[in-house]
């Protein structure tokens, strides 16, 4: 069984080895709108993000490859104070624990948790846990009782049948939660997962936008393990028809667009739950735009909150708040589709190859054939 | 065709000798809860309802027996302020067009026009026109472009196939909105409605409720179309069982539950559109209470609307705003059951003897009979 | 830490004792309509039901009072053939696992299952490893990976921090499922749970109905915990006005209607998913005529699902099927209402008074006073 | 005012002018899958469509530029039989009448009417009333009593404010639906409408889809109203970008993407309607292959049924269906987008430049432009 130390052991090598390499637009993809700083959800004040990534080769050839991933709305403030938030299903072919409360309630209590599909319920009952032992829970004894938890299925590089994620992981992940820059690709929940059958994984993108005179920061986060290969487009280019799986060297059994997507979208702007449900929907629309038709075994499932109002969503029986006018939500609405976009392509381009369980291989994305293809269709944006 | 100063003048006749009749609560019928000054919907502060009834007899011995009712969130001030709302089908056996809009963008934008199936189309054009008349639209041109008009089947009793509802009844539902008291019963669009096979139509109540230390009211009003005789209970008395339909004088023809009911609930405290939402759900149980199963007939559906917050449904990118926290709304649930249930008993208080269509004939509520069945069952409240 | 078979000699002894008592309509409550031959979810043929009660007094004054109930749908065919189903959240303050790929697919794949709330995640990823277990999974690998888990909160009884519910527990359940009398009350997953501040848990009821000349079976189970004393309603009868808490031996703080309920309602009609969840809906109105308000703390969830067209649900591309017209569904959605209705009192008579954590203690419905209240108020149905 | 046989003139010249035109796959624009034999809604066998175009300059500078379309599932045979249905608002600033009782019923019963945002009233009614006069409704006189009709707001080139689509037209699109080729572009319901800045109206394509061993075909009907220049791209040509509207000789004010879309999906394939609901959910993908953001002021609504099954939905109490698969429906789903992504394009190069109301003018995309930029960006497909 892999202890913590050692899988925080790994996630330090891996976070490396990703750091490394390119992201999506220093390759040339061309992207639209403004990014944050860090073109990552962390641009968006407090939110935090932390990663546990289990990868090990176990004695009868059992290969773990799988990890939790961690988004804290608030960082260590989300222990007690909640965010409005809600959430969209394109095809609930998945599981979002949590999410009846927060169609409810309209409000995220805790962090939003990611990993593969079996460890839904150890993860969940983990972030119980986890609160219980931070200290006395709020008086009505309910908080954080219904834990966002997330997934995608990791079956065909992980020994997903060996339950190999356990409460500690959890654990570490919402302990080590930070700001700044965010690893991508390999790495936590996303650790096994694949993308119109390249490498895949975990991917996060921003967008700054402006509502009348108030400058907002929107921010993605991506668990990408869904599409095939035929229907993959980049800016619109046909990559996935110009580089066939034939022409790769994928040796898991194809399964069509089975796989699923989980977008977390952050955001600073004061947007009540209605409102940040159609932010949550619009990454649908940033699917589409990937060439994704949200096949039958995928579940596509869109989380979205807001860190505004921090007094309100935790506040009395009266409370005051902030929010825009639906008539001035389009930028968000564009910073949704253009951040979910980015996010995904660059858990794509992030991903590296990976060796997994029953000898099956699957390859990430090859950059130079990415970058001729888009030089070919006249989509290459040069790198400043 | 009836003309429209022919339908005012039966309005007028028709108020008084509803007036003249008792409610549920002076018969004895016991509620819970305190309701307010009215024990109607317009208790609460800005609400106005303007009702138009169309009673005649045709050549050809088409029987007329419809209607219009329009509620207006913050009477004439509705022109130019929404207001949050929100609404739920129980069974969406019936229209609530507008419902796509208030879904989406949790307001109200207007009025909610109630009337007989069949003439939705033209109530609903014709609350355009009127925002039209009123002078320029907003700048947008989209204002009150989506109005809300719900509907129940009076086609028992009402020449439905007639379609004798004009525009000019739906203006002048609007323009005759006013406070103060509601008339209930044969009136408005409840005009020819029936519930548990006795006479029915228009009811409504109020309830007065504290949230910490503020007070809030809560209003309904109810189109009230539903049910078999054989399940109804009023305060927990099988009325329906007591006094069965064989013992009753109706010449419809039986239908099952396949009538439906509108339920609009109003209320000053500042709820969000998914507290509204919840908010709506609760006429759910008031229908459990009166012993609905529901029926695949009944179009079952509720709106719920707030007026408070009116400058920041009607402001501009950045709004301010007041709500309640979700811990501190069971007041206003128990309000919403309680007045939707009264609400409910009122209308069939209120309804009389009604002959029309193909020699139909509904009777209404025998209150001798219902004073005697409290007695009998040990729950008769005394008026004060 | 409680052991297995520690769980189920303590289950056998709960089973005979409660066994041992009446049942809600031999007391003289009066329902409407006519039972299966056990008045039972198991009158639905081939639904099983297996249940583990943990009830423990542990060092350091640590009370054990939960457990699991299992319904399978199709008992061990459950393992291969899924039940067409559906789900409505009245009151979204819960969670049931699954639930976003039963609302996608209308297909229920395994079984239900209830237990407390911090238990959801262990039991969930339990019932996935129990279907490994049990041979290969479906060549799509996905089957069973998603299952229904469902929960209230027994945090005033059981010493819910302790997490005792354990993978073996579910399994258990799931291997002891079967057909025949289920025990009510203090059991599986109800064993710590209240209604309307009485001792409540589990509770189930059956109702035998025609549709045109075909006989259906309708089943509920529940397990309740919801409800304040003051609303509570049975038979229409003011029981919680009249039996106040300040003349219980209440010691658990009150905290409102904040407990929760689930209703799992089973039919051996051939519905579709649609139908299904306009079944499940009408769970709401059973809970109207308790007196429910449907609290804000309450996660009032239903789930519905039809053993019928097993081999079209199981089946390949191209299947046959048969359903009922909507036109002809009332008598099963009145089924719904009375067969909710009554599982949910059986829950109450059944219960037995129960001390737990930190000193708490719920006296049981007191059944002399019960039926004390019947008789006052002409409601008492002679039992045969 | 318009008489019937004017517009009855003006339809016939307007589709003589579009079908003149090329479609946009005979322009080059490369689109996946394989259509049917007319690239048409009405490729689905059974499928009519009517379409009533109102172009009129009157006096006092008024101009009327709008029209109804009409889709009646099984042609004539739409009077007596529904079709099994759902829908999907992806953004609900829109109507749909008749969506509450589709969602609850899974049944279409009767038309799908297009037309303009202040006429669905008229409409609406006029449907009901054309069904009462095609002789004795059913039995249970409720059938056709909730149609739906759907809008888009053709407000810049059309007098919306003058109403001018009266019952006569919707009875003549219902009259003269028919199979075969369809109109697209400036005609019925979508004579004034444009989509991305350009001119737009109906649009129209098929697929030819195989499920297991069986061949299914899927057809969409678009009415395109939505879309800023901006974010426009075809077959993943960033087209909005290279034409933007300073390029074109537009004078309508621009007001963001608030423009709506509706979109009608057909299918022979026998989906249940929770099935059906899932293919709708599928134009949203292909909306996010257009560029579009699904604007705040945008109703993007879809509607999906099946021809199949004409006996189970028109039955007795006790039916006989055919389904596929959840597992097998991913062709369908491919179809969906594929089919609604090309009649949106359909759409927009069918369109003709427009002169309109206050002086308003919108451009058609230029076919020679959308060559030279699908050539640049190496997308175009010669014709064959």
């Amino acid at each position: 069984m892999i202890r913590a130390t050692a899988a925080l052991a790994l996630l330090a090598t891996c976070s490396v080895a990703v750091a490394d390499g390119p992201r999506a637009r220093e390759l040339g993809v061309p992207f639209e709108g403004t990014p944050g700083a860090l073109d990552a959800i962390t641009d968006v004040a407090g939110v935090t993000v932390g990663q546990v990534t289990l990868i090990e080769d176990l004695p009868g050839g059992r290969k773990v490859r799988t990890g939790v991933t961690a988004v804290l709305p608030r960082g260590r403030q989300s222990l007690d104070t909640p965010a409005y938030g809600a959430w969209f299903p394109l095809n609930g072919n998945g599981e979002m624990t949590g999410s009846a409360w927060l169609e409810e309630s309209g409000q995220l209590e805790g962090p939003v948790m990611l990993t593969n599909t079996y460890s839904v319920g150890v993860v969940r009952d983990a972030v119980i846990a986890w609160r219980i032992r931070a200290g006395a829970a709020d008086s009505s004894g309910y908080w954080w009782s219904l834990p966002v938890v997330a997934e995608t299925w990791d079956g065909d590089l992980n020994d997903i049948n060996g339950f190999h994620v356990r409460p500690e992981h959890a654990w570490q992940a919402l302990d080590q939660a930070k700001g700044g820059q965010v690893v991508e690709g390999n790495v936590g929940g996303g650790t096994g997962m694949s993308c119109h059958e390249f490498k895949c994984g975990i991917g996060t993108s921003s967008r700054s936008t402006m509502v009348g005179d108030r400058k907002y920061m929107l921010g993605a986060l991506v668990q990408a393990n869904y599409g095939t290969r035929e229907t993959l487009r980049i800016a619109g280019v046909p990559v996935g028809q110009d580089i066939p799986v034939s022409d790769s060297a994928n040796t898991a059994p194809p399964h069509g667009d089975s796989g699923s997507i989980i977008v977390v979208l952050a955001t600073d702007a004061p947007l009540l739950p209605t409102q940040l449900k159609r932010v949550a929907k619009r990454a649908s629309l940033a699917l589409g735009r990937m060439g994704s038709f949200a096949g039958n075994g995928s579940g596509d499932m869109f989380i979205a909150f807001s860190t505004a109002n921090a007094a309100a969503v935790n506040g009395g029986s009266f409370v005051q708040l902030e929010s825009l006018g639906n008539d001035y939500l389009d930028p968000l609405f564009i910073a949704a589709v253009q951040a979910t976009e980015e996010a995904i392509v660059n858990a794509m381009v992030a991903a590296r190859d990976m060796h997994g369980q029953d000898g099956h291989f699957t390859p990430a994305l090859p950059h130079d054939r990415l970058v001729e293809l888009l030089k070919r269709y006249g989509r290459y944006a040069p790198p400043p």
